[in-house]
């Protein structure tokens, strides 16, 4: 989506803090981990038609918000001060665009303001998209999505008085969009009980500017992570979306480059794969793509006993190629041992070292794992790369950082 | 709880299945997983009060569901085949209870019958408890949960028409429980149209018997498993509550005596730790204790490279003490390597061999990792014994089939 098809100046903004982008964001990040932030699509190139996002950020928070987007390059947020409660902080959002006295730089008002959850962190370009549209046509819009359980009215005596026909009603969910004049004349007017008591923006559109918005039909990933099962939930779901991509690099010796052959083979059916035969002591813009490309997943096969200086090659380059690494890259140093003598010596002293290389690297979120794979006439060569094939993904798709360092056998 | 605390005649049920206990349970089994059901609490004994269960299936899912009661020994289960909506197939599991043809041996009809979905595994005896006396007060009961989203009603043009006031609504959810007398009127009273359309039996309750429910505040774990993120979500939570326990074994002997001890003080600080000094070829009491004692994670330590015999010897142990494997049980091998010289060879043939053996193990489902831990002068017994436990930990909260057989190095 380019600029120019968009409306112009609309502001994204989140739960309790406000996002603006010509297009503002308000978020509530009292009640999320730090962790979940990062996930937010600010740096990636779809929201490029936002011009400004604001987080709202409970006091105590500020200066732990304002280092997470220093270390992860978030561009375009401003950090607010967040009130005791939703409606106040997110009030407290708007007023950057046109209250002096909250910011030494006023932002630059927006035609539409979102309002999101930073709760919601998988929320999708295509909704924002979506509410921002019909905002520009009907003053305001929200996401909605079917009700998952009977709503129920109880009554005094805490007996059930009636239910609620389940069709005829919608959870009101976020992203909700509005016309930055709408939405600041609505909380202007609100009423301390609003601000105090309410937690719809929606309600608040209609109430006080007559404004009916639009339901937008959302999908499911914009659920709340609320409880310690949703940490558990979104923590597979970034480690699934992490597990999507991985580049085999092998040197150009013949039996490596079949190795690599045979693991592409084994591993195309789950995951996409790159398979690049290069020397890695030459800079390389092949390489430099794929790290661009998003790809957190590396196997570089050779054949000598510890290849240090091979992966610590690839970690420059990771380096170099100054993409923020938002989440762990795993690199998996897999080795052919095609000695034809069954016993094979693991040299603790050189174990050791390898061991603390991967606890470094870590420090750069990075995580180094070993795998040997049997390469000789006593072992069924495509036996042995299906298990190669087996524990490559176990740990792409575990990031395990416990494992890191150790030499598993295929 | 015993059953005398208890009202007589309660019957368990579930989703779109039945139940039944003197409290019976129908289930929706439609949605659900198979390796879902286990977690299910029927063999424990905090059920005792409950006297049948009815499983409500659809026709196709039938034979599996019945071949999972039998796997795991799931004890007063009756299979009943579902409709076509909610409530015919809990129609449909209550008439298993009163109406000869559709089953061939009546069960006795209970006083106090409750409603369940499978789909919410997690569900607690206290929750079930509070709904069945409520019931057998009330008539009927339910649980009940906050909101957690506004609820809205849309007008025709697709816009807000109005918004609820999130206080005075709650989200209906499950279990449910019903007199028997009151819930199987009301369901033989129902229009083809409550049947076809219809959700919420408490609604039915009232409609139909006048019956106001008296509503119960249920807990966050009585959430709807529905999305694969919920799978993610449920794996995890079931993953924890298995790595709440461990069992240190150990030989007589000296050295091996004290890696245990220093392994129990690096642990326990993390979960529960029994230790458990023995010679592992004699049968133990203390061991078939902690095997019954719902143990799901045992680290074995011992002198000897290859402990294949000690390990089959638990496995014997573990298979012998008839508790049904429901879940994966974790056994890691650790081996003390104290040889001064800094070479640690693999002999390749006898990893391959472990490997096998693990996967064979692997489908009593008990899951098979090496361990290697440094005990000589030159590493610092310490340190390696923290990393032996971090990597224990990996290994039980991950419980990843992929690396059985694996040998790590703390």
């Amino acid at each position: 989506m380019r600029c120019g098809e968009l409306p112009s100046r609309c502001a994204f903004k989140g739960a309790t803090a406000t996002m603006p982008a010509r297009c503002c964001l308000p978020f509530s990040v009292r009640s999320v981990p730090a962790g979940a932030f990062p996930t937010f699509p600010t740096p990636s190139p779809w929201v490029s038609w936002i011009s400004d996002i604001i987080v709202v950020v409970s006091p105590e928070n500020i200066e732990t918000m304002k280092s997470i987007i220093e270390k992860y390059g978030h561009k375009k947020v401003t950090v607010a001060e967040g009130g005791i409660t939703r409606h106040r902080s997110i009030f407290n959002g708007l007023k950057l665009f046109s209250e002096n006295e909250f910011s030494n730089h006023l932002l630059q008002k927006p035609e539409v303001v979102i309002i999101h959850d930073a709760v919601r962190p998988f929320v999708e370009e295509d909704i924002l998209l979506k509410v921002v549209m019909a905002a520009k046509e009907h003053g305001a819009a929200g996401a909605i999505r079917p009700l998952v359980s009977t709503v129920i009215a109880s009554a005094a005596d805490g007996c059930l008085d009636h239910s609620l026909e389940r069709a005829k009603y919608r959870a009101s969910e976020m992203p909700q969009a509005f016309l930055f004049d709408i939405i600041y004349q609505a909380y202007q007017q609100c009423t301390d009980y609003d601000l105090d008591y309410g937690t719809e923006c929606l309600h608040l559109a209609l109430k006080y500017c007559k404004t009916n918005a639009k339901l937008v039909e959302g999908t499911a990933d914009l659920w709340k992570v609320t409880y310690k099962r949703d940490l558990y939930a979104a923590e597979s779901i970034i480690k699934d979306s992490l597990s999507q991509q991985i580049c085999i690099i092998t040197d150009v010796k013949e039996a490596v480059v079949q190795v690599g052959f045979l693991l592409h083979e084994c591993l195309r059916s789950q995951i996409k794969v790159e398979a690049v035969s290069v020397s890695l002591s030459k800079g390389n813009s092949h390489l430099q793509n794929i790290f661009s490309g998003q790809c957190y997943n590396f196997v570089c096969i050779n054949d000598k006993k510890y290849a240090t200086e091979e992966i610590q090659q690839l970690v420059n380059m990771l380096e170099e190629s100054n993409i923020p690494l938002l989440h762990p890259v795993v690199l998996i140093s897999a080795h052919l041992n095609s000695l034809e003598n069954t016993s094979f010596s693991i040299d603790l002293e050189e174990l050791t070292r390898m061991k603390k290389f991967a606890r470094e690297v870590k420090r750069k979120n990075i995580l180094v794992y070993g795998l040997l794979v049997q390469c000789k006439d006593s072992f069924p060569l495509q036996e042995t790369v299906n298990s190669a094939a087996a524990l490559t993904m176990a740990l792409i798709k575990d990031r395990n950082p416990e494992l890191i360092g150790q030499l598993l056998v295929a």
